[in-house]
């Protein structure tokens, strides 16, 4: 791989950003990275582990000779770091980010950049429950995908750079609209975090059941869901309240389904049962054959010995 | 390890009744091990991959010089094939299931079971996605629990050698009684696999999102619902049909909760979302510390490089 970008800067030092770091030196992909985090802790941290070729005590250090500027703060806080830094970019400079939501990063951000610089949004759909700029590692990005929303403010050549720029981190690229965006990830992401906290929550709270006997015997299938429940709760925050829309609707359709099923269990439907419980067991199938996941029974974690 | 029962009889030949036999193997816990299943292409596979030391086409011929019967069918089924062994047990057997739901299927099977056998139920803790002959392996029981539901039936001595029986097979156990057993798995188990097979329901159905998008872009949680939602439809129907009380109490307050957050969420309220998503991290770091789990991000799935 070549360079992609001569000087590069990352907004934010946690598990996005740290993992584009370490891929972005695998393929030699930026000649020169800094990096800024918000606290003196993540940034000695980052000097520590030897995160980004330097790390500056300065937002607008980091960012006033880069040619691309990432944006790896949470959701919620993109708004004012764009602000802040919108007067100090170069000009041709391209901004991107990976929040989790696009609308409102978008309206949020957009504003704030100087004409002549390029705003290519984008979300690479890749993550571990795990959070801060010892979390990262190279091979994150490998085989996920990573969307791009182009602005208006991009052109052709900024969005192709950054395309090239991801496929060198490992991802597959697509460009898709906002909305659409926060729609798919509202299915296939927040909704599903937002009942698996649910879930966890719920079990947390109950009396007659302690949280011993639900720690114990969590194997069943309730860890796995909090394995997902104990993800960033700044982030989710975020995403949540800025994925309103979206979130909620879907919530009300999950909602609709659950009470059929509940019914059908009230009832002992067990033909609605079996048949919903058979559908469900094909978009499994496609995901182990798009190369999504592995088949290896509960995700590799028990060993297979005969 | 040594023989713990001379003769073992395992009835129905799926996920957990392979993954006994070789662990069985493992131990050296049996002296013989018969099987049967209800279906000839199962009982051929079995034959064909060595599972059991002798495969019979009959049950009866399978369980009558048995010390131990083991019934490895769907819930639904226990009834049943309880009525059919019934008269050909030699006195002093002891009957297990490891059914996952325990009230009923004890009020199913004892009634069948004459006077000097002893009937101990059982439900190891243990699972993956996958069903059939060919899906056991000797370690799925290891560090996992198994709960036995000691009925009238049993003596002392009958419960003690099944205890040392699974404690070979790998597995640590704890006695409980039925219906405690079957609100802790209403938590742990039963309610969060119908919530995954909801949200899998869900996303197939959308008309805006497509199935090949949700497949797709499924690596951003919803992969992980996809999994626990890839397990048998006839189990799991049979489970929900027979755990209806508990399942419909646990899904009661998972609905009441998911309202005050989705209320949280259409009202704005970043502080109580905040707060909700930090208390459900300290069961995941339980889970951790009593070994249940791994904390490898994302189960270990993406390898680690840097
Ligand atoms: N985690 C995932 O699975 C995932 C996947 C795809 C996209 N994303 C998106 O990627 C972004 C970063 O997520 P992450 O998982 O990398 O987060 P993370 O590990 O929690 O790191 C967040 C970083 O942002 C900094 N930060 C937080 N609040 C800030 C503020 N108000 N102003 C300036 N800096 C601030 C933090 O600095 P300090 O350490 O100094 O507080 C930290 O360096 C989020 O927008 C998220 O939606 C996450
Ligand atoms: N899978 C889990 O995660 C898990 C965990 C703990 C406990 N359990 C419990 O363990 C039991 C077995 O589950 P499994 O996962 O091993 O199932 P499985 O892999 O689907 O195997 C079920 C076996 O039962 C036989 N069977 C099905 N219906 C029958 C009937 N009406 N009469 C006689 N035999 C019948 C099947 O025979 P054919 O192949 O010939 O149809 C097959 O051999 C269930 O009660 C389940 O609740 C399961």
């Amino acid at each position: 791989m070549s360079v992609i970008y001569n000087r590069v800067a990352l907004i934010g030092l946690g598990l996005i950003a740290s993992s584009m770091f370490w891929a972005t030196k695998r393929g030699g992909l930026a000649g020169h990275v800094t990096g800024y985090a918000r606290s003196q802790d993540t940034r000695d941290t980052a000097r520590r582990i030897g995160l980004c070729d330097e790390v500056c005590d300065n937002l607008i250090d980091a960012v006033k000779d880069a040619d691309l500027i990432v944006l790896a703060v949470p959701v919620g806080a993109m708004g004012a770091v764009a602000a802040e830094i919108g007067p100090h970019l170069k000009p041709g400079a391209t901004v991107t980010d990976v929040g989790s939501v696009k609308r409102t990063v978008i309206d949020a951000v957009a504003p704030h950049l100087p004409e002549g610089v390029h705003f290519v949004p984008a979300h690479p759909l890749a993550g571990t429950e795990h959070s801060g700029p010892e979390s990262g590692f190279a091979t994150l990005f490998d085989n996920r995908w990573c969307l791009l929303v182009p602005h208006e403010s991009s052109t052709a050549e900024s969005v192709a750079q950054l395309r090239v720029y991801w496929e060198g981190l490992g991802a597959n690229v697509e460009e898709m609209d906002a909305d659409h965006h926060d729609l798919v990830l509202a299915v296939t992401s927040h909704t599903p975090h937002l009942i698996a906290y649910t879930m966890v929550g719920v079990a947390d709270d109950l009396r007659r059941v302690t949280d011993s006997e639900v720690i114990k015997y969590s194997a069943a299938g309730f860890r796995d869901f909090t394995r997902i429940a104990a993800s960033d709760p700044t982030m989710w925050r975020d995403v949540f309240l800025n994925n309103k829309e979206a979130t909620l609707e879907i919530l009300g359709r999950f909602t609709e389904e659950l009470f059929a099923l509940q019914r059908a269990i009230r009832t002992g439907d067990g033909d609605m049962l079996h048949d919903y419980f058979t559908r469900t067991r094909s978009i499994r199938r496609g995901i182990i054959e798009a190369g999504q996941d592995t088949d290896a029974p509960d995700f590799g974690r028990s060993k297979l010995e005969k």
